[in-house]
């Protein structure tokens, strides 16, 4: 959900498809809502790690606070979000797709070794995926994805393949988007 | 563990007690190879998290990468490490203290409130903390620490306290620091 300028670029400027989307989404605030909705009624801790940074120039002028002068974004190494729910360990990214499909390439080499190892070692692990021209929030099993991608990184997996394999996110006012229910239905079985 | 240079000042400039430290650890960077080391042979998924960092500026000029040029360091909410253990979330602090005790006063109250909540649903919590002075490294339970701060959070823990509640970590050559030995030992009772 980090603005790398350079990949999202890429992602906007060529969209053919028209723009469905009224209501302006945005799915790295409506996860913040949601998580903090989900921290107040004790119900998850479940947070967004802070970008990562490479901080290279600090002005240390002012002795009461350090100004940073030069810093780039670095690639992410792990997951977007994670936290604890249920006793089990949650691990998972969130990405937005203009396009009628989700391409695997935006997500980084480094996140799906991730993902892997996080399923390996007991982790709850998935994708949250916004498909902005149905305004429709999807959950994916992280299984799913890391196998489409060890076949084919470049691969393209399709609205309809979203409909068919992974879970639509019901929306609400509070939280904006339900996923723990998807997350109970889907992964503590009774 | 980030280098807040206000905090950090207060802590070095009046060390009373000679440095007997001979070996230069750094706490960080021990643990980071220690995580590497879980990681690689496929033991733990545990990592540190990215330090929290505004960015006001940022200079698109380049056309590949974008280069921040005014930000600030943001104190933590969250702990520095988390991550996937035999099927739980791990989570916890670490923090080093040149004294003779550890000052509760370098914990920011968020990380309390997140170790609490942390702990809460489920979480395995802890706090690594590295005694120069002694070249000692103990793990000492989070809940230890929550009751001890919620009691006083100026209160200044000895070292002798340590001794007696905390559990004192083995160090190696690979891994630096073997705490999920004592992980498994106090949070995996067969």
């Amino acid at each position: 959900m980090v603005n790398y300028p350079g990949l999202n670029k890429k992602y906007q400027s060529k969209s053919l498809i028209s723009v469905k989307n009224t209501r302006g989404m945005s799915l790295e605030k409506d996860l913040d809502d949601s998580n903090t909705y989900y921290k107040e009624v004790n119900r998850a801790l479940i947070y967004k790690k802070p970008t990562p940074i490479q901080v290279v120039r600090v002005d240390y002028q002012k002795r009461s606070s350090a100004k940073i002068v030069e810093a780039y974004f670095r690639l992410p190494s792990t997951t977007d979000y994670s936290g604890v729910y249920r006793s089990k360990a949650i691990d998972f990214e969130a990405k937005e797709t203009s396009k009628e499909y989700f391409p695997l390439s935006i997500i980084h080499e480094h996140q799906i070794a991730h993902l892997q190892k996080a399923k390996f070692h007991g982790a709850i692990t998935f994708l949250i995926i916004y498909f902005k021209n149905y305004d429709q929030v999807f959950l994916i099993d992280g299984d799913l994805i890391v196998k489409s991608y060890l076949v084919n990184p470049k691969d393209k997996l399709s609205y309809q393949y979203f409909v068919e394999h992974a879970h639509l996110i019901s929306q609400s006012y509070s939280p904006r988007l339900k996923y723990l229910d998807l997350v109970d239905k889907l992964y503590f079985k009774e």
